[in-house]
């Protein structure tokens, strides 16, 4: 895995979306091809022997190497989206965020118990929205989950790794920030 | 080019966003690892020889087959977005919808003039969004512009091909209701 290729392409964005907080724009390692092509073979690199069935992506930029990775692996594609923006039958799960409850929802026929399933999502900070989303498949019963993320944040007063403690989680980069 | 498979895994949604609408929800054929590699397959062969050098996928379902194409093409991946949502400097687009305006942005530094480009979203209906986004990827004056849809919808009161004709445009399948 080529660190330096990612970190020299991911853009700190500061004050965004509000004063203090550096925001980490992986829209910069998207557009570039080389980016792209080293992500998805380092993360097809962990989940290729896991029999993968089902990669999970979490709106929006979740979609991104979650499809990526979904057919490289020879599974189906499943949106993990927010509040009524899937047009079928859902489940629904909430969580905390810095002020007020936030939703997820994934549709009812997604997931079934013979699944195996890879949760994906671009960025680890606080692990509420990941953490909801692993609750949210887990009630589907599949047979196992995985959960990857391309970025940790590490910075005081972010505790992604704790709140996600006994799930079977890997990172590709730590920002420190 | 399976036509069959992907309509048989297409799902009608009736009155889905409100009365008298027909919608077309792909996740259905997203979450089916074999309609996701025929749908790769199919259009990778349509743009293998073109020497596409950036993906544009239209927010959100449009970022699935988008991302996958760019990584499959050797190409970048390159967000269009609802306003608000991308933290960079962008350049934006408006266009008509049914009842009042809507954006669509791009980051500023996203396509550059020596790219070639294809737009991908999934599905064709009024083709006012895919005509803002062709204006708001011109703006950055690519060497070319490609676009494709995978779904063509085939409605009475639906003009997609006439409001992007003069543009390159495939469709892979042609929905009637």
């Amino acid at each position: 895995m080529n660190e330096k290729l990612i970190l020299e392409n991911l853009r700190n964005i500061p004050d965004y979306p509000k004063k203090g907080i550096q925001f980490q724009d992986v829209s910069t390692v998207f557009k570039n091809a080389e980016c792209l092509q080293e992500l998805r073979n380092s993360i097809v690199e962990l989940y290729k022997d896991k029999g993968i069935t089902k990669v999970v992506g979490i709106e929006s930029r979740g979609f991104v190497l979650g499809s990526i990775l979904a057919a490289e692996l020879g599974a189906g594609f499943v949106m993990c989206r927010k509040p009524g923006k899937l047009p079928g039958t859902t489940r629904k799960a909430s969580y905390e965020k810095e002020y007020g409850f936030d939703m997820i929802e994934i549709h009812e026929d997604a997931i079934n118990e013979n699944d195996v399933v890879l949760i994906h999502d671009d960025l680890l900070a606080t692990g509420g929205s990941m953490r909801a989303a692993h609750n949210l498949v887990s009630s589907f019963n599949p047979k196992k989950i995985y959960i990857n993320f391309i970025i940790e944040l590490d910075m005081e007063g972010l505790q992604g790794k704790n709140e996600l403690e006994g799930l079977d989680v890997t990172t590709l980069i730590t920002v420190r920030r």
